[in-house]
């Protein structure tokens, strides 16, 4: 049995959620706070979870031609003005750094919240000829944006992410590079994260600050939240007029380029505790845990014990992230720690097993133990893997399933939102006053029009007016 | 033969090394200048080297237990106060962030130089128990200095670097740590990017702000001036003392922490083209580069040309790096851009290597150029990589050899510096005042006090009394 002291030191999801995140972070070792308001320290355990985001998605974009730069980390304020509708968005939550050194700078360089103004000041010296297109280009930075509220992972001053930018000769090119990112996004969330998503649209109250269409991915979190999880954006020619970035196409005409922008960040790791952990701690999906099976050696100081859990460890190792706890904790800590740290699974070896010539592996999700053979450990340990990770996506599909709602007026609209929590599909005639009256009567936004549209009713569940388009309510992070 | 207009384009080396190194830069493609005085876009080409770093001596870090954290890119200035020699030696360049959104900030921030403060703010509380030590975190990221005069790489207002930070128990694991990480760099440049390197110690003029030793490896470029490659210091007590980092030990009493920090810059990418380039442009270290084999077609419109081209791609990319320049440019073109951007081998076929079953393999560095049967290619790739990784090393070992001088005295040391360019192995007291002066005699800097010493005579080279340490001298970069 695990030790039941470290378990109790974390409140229950149920009686407090946000308590519960908070608990967990900490616990499970991710983050820690620091002496810089609303920046966080991310601790070996939650950096090396981004390592293995980082990891797979820069594979997965690579694998489309992705190529990686790094621009610089300071945008001058002539420079972020460039483009009204982009300035109006960021100006009022950026960093501004004035002075270098002892002196004063002579103009004013805010930190990037984001780098759209710094790629289209390259781009216009970089592109020349349709020769030069596409551009495909990602970078792997942190940004900054000085939230006034925070939390771990969800919502931070500085946070990591990546961000792509990509040129090209038409609009049609960059819509379908805009699309493809989308889906990158989500078969990674879906197949590396166990996360599932909803593919959709943003409305133009929710879009990117200077794009001409936002696409998003969203997710439900295990409280009936909604979390954005990634974005990509088609930005149409409009910062290449603002910026002047001009190619002679073919035809030897100058034409202006299409430009797009995507982007994933840390708030991944708070979307994983969120979508998955459960009162015990963190419970990590196999393909994204640093370490994927702990060795937990019972009775370790009788001979031959930890002996055997080191072989062990040597089998598994080509195959899997694994490792050994011969730390001189009580196993039952030693459990607690496992869980509270969300390793998949954990492999039971002591003396009678040797005996025996068998261990016990259990899943951390449903906790279900299975005794195996040593000889057909490597074997079930990969089958065991894969089944959890399956699952894991499936419970959380089936969770997001139970928690969606359907509302054809205002007043079960308004009903559902008061009594539950959960993605709410309804109806929307395509006006932002019914946006702005939904956030101010109930807290809640369009989180998108998803690309797979139904005909709930034909009128807008706020103002009865003729509906254009169905869209997935709720309250968000 | 090579196109020449390409090569044409940038000065030869021997005529003005600077410049030569500005447009290889430029020519490789490996940067860009930017809006953002002193910052650069580092472009594709260059990112992919910085990439092979940062895989190559991230997985050298694990193997000695490091692991990745990351910490806010900004400090209070409260908390950069706190070493007094720290400070001072940061102070004078650093970038304040006094403006959060629309407010000033209560306290301005800078934008980190290095993070010492922020690991001791952050080892302060996260360090309470001996079994809390050894701490072996280190961080990927960017830092900032506001530098008057910048180039590419070599000095730059904003850098990529890792940086290092450890806590350990005694004095003497920390210089254990020092020492280790010192190794595992000299290994990583003469191993990975073929350069070597001296191993040493820094005067206590050169030293670190606030360190109590600082460990170098210094190498030699092309044009005889020095390149500080790599640092580790060793900063015994003094960051624990002001920052009270305790820990209680076995014995049960408080103790101070002891620290290390340790780190390498995108500098080392200016050290591979100044120590391996060349008047065609840039010549990669095989295993550093990107891509290692290029295969260029000769008449490739011709049937079949093309095809095997792709067959020879599909045999050598289980083992290698490797592309087909397919593109419409001229077989000429190709060759003078895949020797610029330094691309180690280089494999060419046409139609009459087709119909005698071979292809021309020509090195980078040498020129050498080999007929291999297409069925031999795939092992003499591997076989000609290995050679010319090993080549390139003994080259810039020779190089440095030949540039490396021994001064008796003052005038010999000075007529030295006053005719050749390179390192000066001699004799010093130990007196800063001997620095001082040999500094603004000569803008000549101590780099090193070389773990090897030798006895060159018991006088300081300067000022003539007795010597306590052989030192290498070197104008540096």
């Amino acid at each position: 049995m695990a030790d039941k002291k470290l378990v109790e030191s974390i409140t229950s999801m149920e009686e407090d959620f946000a308590q519960w995140y908070t608990d967990v972070v900490k616990k499970a070792e991710l983050i820690d706070y620091t002496s810089v308001k609303g920046c966080m320290v991310i601790k070996p355990a939650g950096y090396a979870i981004w390592e293995n985001i980082q990891k797979n998605l820069d594979a997965m974009f690579k694998e489309t031609g992705v190529q990686n730069v790094y621009l610089p980390m300071f945008i001058p304020e002539s420079l972020l003005e460039k483009e009204k509708d982009h300035v109006e968005g960021f100006a009022p939550e950026v960093a501004w750094v004035t002075h270098g050194g002892l002196n004063e700078l002579q103009e004013r360089l805010c930190v990037r919240p984001t780098s759209e103004t710094l790629f289209c000041d390259f781009y216009k010296n970089d592109i020349h000829s349709y020769r030069d297109l596409p551009k495909v280009y990602n970078q792997w930075c942190s940004v900054v944006r000085w939230e006034k509220e925070t939390r771990p992972f969800l919502r931070s001053r500085e946070f990591l992410w990546q961000e792509g930018h990509t040129a090209h000769a038409t609009f049609e090119d960059a819509e379908e590079r805009t699309i493809q990112m989308l889906n990158v996004y989500a078969d990674f969330c879906e197949k590396v994260l166990a996360i599932p998503v909803i593919k959709g649209r943003k409305t133009d109250k929710e879009k990117f600050a200077g794009a001409e269409a936002t696409y998003t991915i969203e997710s439900l979190m295990h409280d009936g939240k909604a979390l954005q999880s990634g974005t990509s954006h088609n930005f149409g020619d409009g910062f290449a007029k603002a910026f002047g970035i001009q190619f002679a196409d073919k035809d030897n005409t100058l034409k202006y380029v299409y430009q797009t922008s995507w982007g994933m960040t840390t708030r991944m790791i708070g979307a994983i505790i969120m979508v998955h952990g459960d009162d015990s701690g963190l419970v990590l999906p196999p393909r994204i845990a640093p370490t994927q099976v702990m060795i937990i050696p019972i009775q370790q100081k009788k001979e031959g014990v930890l002996d055997k859990a080191f072989e062990l460890e040597g089998i598994l190792k080509s195959n899997y992230r694994v490792k050994v706890d011969d730390s001189d904790k009580s196993p039952g800590w030693k459990f607690s720690e496992q869980e509270m740290r969300g390793i998949p699974l954990r492999v039971e070896v002591g003396p009678k097993d040797i005996e025996a010539g068998k261990c016990v592996i259990c899943r951390r999700d449903t906790r279900e133990k299975t005794e195996v053979a040593f000889g057909e450990l490597d074997a079930k340990v990969g089958e065991i893997l894969e089944t959890m990770q399956k699952d894991m996506l499936e419970r959380a599909r089936a969770h997001r399933e139970e928690h969606t709602y359907v509302a054809h007026d205002y007043d079960e609209f308004t009903k559902i939102f008061n009594e539950k929590a959960g993605f709410v599909k309804a109806m929307w005639c395509g006006d932002q006053a019914c946006e702005d009256k939904i956030k101010d009567d109930l807290s809640v936004t369009s989180r998108c029009m998803p690309f797979e549209q139904e005909q709930i009713s034909d009128k807008c569940v706020c103002c009865g007016k003729p509906a254009k388009k169905m869209v997935y309510w709720g309250r968000a992070y």
